[in-house]
């Protein structure tokens, strides 16, 4: 195991020391984004574009990260994002993140496609209850994973909508990434592939198979009836979509384009946070990811409007340098940075956090 | 001949593959700009600076690429450009190109300066009936070269109008580009090249001798009435030039820079399809090209007002790489990367394609 | 030592040099910036982006740099910044410095945290006779430690409020920056360390220890009542705060982001200058550090409202390099391409430079 | 000799061969800028950013690129800039580069500082009839050279008002420049250098010593109206500054900052042209040089509205490749390049060069 002495003592360590340890896969499939990752970098300059003004005098003593959200305590305003097939980076896989996470008190939303089963991460790790599905291809399957995971223990859930197709992988493609033995989607095990009648002439794979098993808003709605459970909508980014799952019953929305992985040239994250706010309003919980690798960029996002924030691929950096206790490393890294901001900008809390005390010029 | 296997798998490695099997010779005449590149720059750094909204959940069952353009049907929404001398890349030159788009279900818009006779293309691709002129240095050299066209099968012509002079081709000359005593522009073989005087003191090769054998807009306006199928005008980047157009019966305007291998510092063709669009109306049959190098780029070139695009250097490139097979491939993975676009962003057909979709920031 | 014609010729020279000669501990602690080190850069761009536009034809025979600030006349209208620990450099430290300065008539804001004894800067060189302040973690230490200041000789105060916790300095981190055992902060020895309780689960070193020791608002007001001199606010950014401080008797405001080694993603300090004088008005003095690298850059930050400037790196770099005959010749060059930059934009005095003869897009 | 075809055939090939044969003393000195070279970038930059819209099917047919100024006919719309020591290049010096722009009709503005004498440059270039003075410290001596001048055959007198210090000459003083032995400014040898007293403590070289033999606006009005001959002013850079040089008498003014020698930080001339002309209007005889690499920067700047353009380092690099030769060569590849764009924007003079036909974002 790892000696504390041996690991990164800063964020940035992480993400190049990662970068160098993973397969070139690996490195496709986990910190790549899609096309020419024109979105991957947007996401994260959107951030480095953004400045905090300093509040220097203001009393900060007592003050805390903690933030109440669907009901929910946290202890930061961050949580793990799902990512998938976490044993292609540690033998314990979800595990042992989701055990990292829960040593800093800290969420992990499990993924769908996680490489460990759902039950068994659930009972890892007791702070570990946010679940995402992707659709199944049907209303009957979406609803059955989604009460198997609440009879696991999962109590809300988060839908993702972003990432129907592949999106142009090329990075994956170039790398000749493929999941080996070992690793699978273990929760999806259960359900058989889609069968689809073989094309015609002049079909089109996109929209004569894959389109006829993707949901639409009614299914969305129909799922948001029918699950005893909140369900947040993650992969949004247009605001209208934004207020159309606040009037379907979604608990919430993610502002998210998957990292940049599905795709290019999707608009940065941050960018279009600002305007789902505007649209649904501060009251609304509107949550993020994208781009986010200092614990200023999680200020920066509160401050803009963002409830809470998701954090992909430094976890995964994190995961893959250290494990377990890497993971917890890298989040305690990041909730430093954040405290470290919220002094210097007089923060006491969470809601102390306002637009005012951000420039944004994108 | 090449395995599928052997292929790239991706676009950006048909263009960087490419660009390592062109001679020096070549490259610069097929992949170079002139003067200084900004233009050829401007193109491709204008989509960059476009971002898609994708819009999940919307239906997209059964949605295809097709559309309807000056009474045709086209698979696509885009159709290889003409240019000329693809001998230079393969022995098959563009009887292979037509061919591979053919395969495809799209149209190739053959270049007068072919190095293959136009019939002979026309007879071996049936889609292949777009044909493009240059002005022949008269009226009636430049009908002779259009009823030639249209004898052959061609049933819509293009007069490219920006190109009266070979403009500052610093690259070229840098290369010693000169054709090779077999590629000839065939077609124009029975047409003598044009005798001047010789220029006194004090005259000017451009102000002379070039500017005397030009057409003017009352050519074209005649040339117009004197033709018996759909003319289009290439390379219009002005609004008032494409108003003009219009008003002289050009059945539609391509926007276009000449791929920025004319006048180096000419603007990005989508800044001024912008402009143009804003001019002549959403009706009327607006297309582009340049700059055009991922299936997201034909999306946004649509969604802000394109009726279609004209693909040049990515074919030349599948062609270099590959031949046939090579350019077929090219337009596949345009056609994929188009869907995949569709599909995330909502659209089921073309025409649901609209500018609300994209930001543009230039 | 140093023979005059050993040392470099421009300022560039200077700070290329220094960085070479540093360890890459005294790098990373003089020369690098907190966090990515995104202020620091934003501090030296927003400078480049500035331009002055130059004036010929105007009289300026028998101009000078003089200014007159807080009732004392300065040859310059710059000073040496406060920067701790300079033994680390030279074997003179602080002393050197503050010589150095002196033979070009330019007084030194002596840091708080010198690693020579305040008195001993003071009797070494006569026109050294401000000093920095550090909160010490109470209103009677903070008092004290004035007191002790003003006893050596020192008339007017600088309590610089933008540093409560270091920041992210990762730089200083990764090269394993500590202080060697020679060299200390002296003033503060006769003061204890702050011992605080130990923290219980789930409290926060930052909210819970740190916080608690901070000044705040009333804490400042009470200091400025009660000591016997000038008291300047250094760290101030945002304009309400440079209205509070006037607002509570401080003589003055430095805007300064203590040269981007807090906050990384603090806004540059020209930025928020302009807004300062937006909102505290011409009269009352502000000024400003971080970013100055050339005589033009002060002549940007007077014509921008500044009515002086600190120096903090370039000195860095001639202490160094040369020692006190370093310190000297950086602050001369930097006088002398002052006085060209006022030659040439027509100003005979300080007070001529005004913000129309610059223009600044950020 | 040079034969033709060992002459660089692009002129990119000239600028970096020249910049390759070149000592580096006199790349200092010829290419470098003052300072970090902010300015001279800018001013390349600022064109860059330009765009010409190409105004197809308009009637060229006899055009020229002739142009009548201060009441002379001129064959091109550009001059050779008045630059220093060109015996420092070639060994003929300024007379190399006045017969090379003369056998293009080109006029050459000959350096107060020429390297040869200015009676000798003139009766070897018949259309060499520009001459530029620098204030020579008093009213009696500028009006003596003036005279000198105008007695050699000169007819038009331009006043350098933008160079009264060298600038921050970095890049000079770490190559140590100096003037070898045999180059010397011929012109000057009669006048004596200006004696100046002994600076006393606390006086500045600066404002002491220079400033007392500037000119000023008097200075400048008193000479308009005894010199015989038509008088600009070169280095005028503020609006207010060229309305004064109207008010004198000044037969025009060139928009300059000394291609970014002597003030680093000053604004680029094609951004301040643009000031100029909204401020005196477009009659009046506006001038410009800096940062033309390109036939098209001529065109941009003659949009604009410059009435004519100066051409200094592109001559520099061709006397330096090549001599006379070399000279020529460069300036036929300018006027080429200018007559191409005329061409492709359908302008047949320099008179249909409009403002509406290019874009420029700065």
């Amino acid at each position: 195991m790892f000696e504390p002495d041996q690991l990164p003592h800063i964020l940035p360590e992480y993400y190049t020391r990662a970068r160098d340890m993973m397969s070139l896969q690996n490195r496709a499939y986990f910190l790549a984004g899609a096309g020419d990752e024109a979105t991957l970098l947007a996401n994260e300059t959107a951030f480095s574009c953004a400045r905090i003004i300093p509040r220097p005098l203001r009393e900060t003593g007592g003050g805390s990260t903690q933030i109440s959200l669907l009901g929910q305590s946290h202890a930061t305003p961050f949580m793990v994002a799902p990512f998938a097939y976490h044993r292609l980076l540690d033998p314990l896989g979800e595990t042992a993140t989701a055990r990292g996470a829960q040593a800093q008190s800290i969420k992990t939303v499990v993924s769908a496609q996680s490489s460990v089963d759902l039950a068994q991460i659930r009972s890892a790790a007791a702070s570990c209850d946010w679940f995402q599905l992707y659709w199944m291809g049907s209303r009957e399957r979406t609803l059955e994973l989604a009460e198997i995971a609440l009879a696991a223990g999962y109590t809300v859930l988060v839908l993702t909508i972003d990432a129907p197709v592949q999106g142009v992988r090329d990075r994956e493609i170039e790398a000749g990434f493929q999941l080996p033995p070992d690793v699978r989607a273990v929760n999806l095990s259960a359900f058989p592939a889609t069968r689809f009648t073989p094309l015609i002439e002049g079909q089109s794979f996109v929209f004569d198979h894959i389109a006829h098993v993707l949901p639409n808003w009614r299914d969305v709605d129909w799922l948001m009836q029918s699950v005893a459970a909140p369900v947040l909508l993650k992969g949004i980014l247009h605001p209208d979509d934004a207020a159309r799952a606040a009037s379907v019953g979604a608990a919430g929305v993610i502002v998210s384009n998957h990292g940049g992985r599905v795709l290019d040239r999707a608009p940065a994250t941050l960018e279009m946070l600002l305007e789902v706010i505007k649209r649904v309003g501060s009251e609304y919980p509107v949550l993020m990811d994208g781009g986010i690798r200092r614990g200023v960029d999680i200020f920066i996002a509160l401050a803009l409007g963002a409830k809470a924030v998701l954090i992909g691929r430094p976890v995964v950096c994190g995961l893959c340098v250290a494990g377990e206790l890497g993971v917890s490393h890298v989040l305690r890294l990041l909730r430093d940075e954040l405290e470290i901001a919220m002094l210097l900008s007089g923060c006491a809390s969470i809601n102390d956090i306002h637009a005012d005390m951000v420039h944004l010029k994108l």
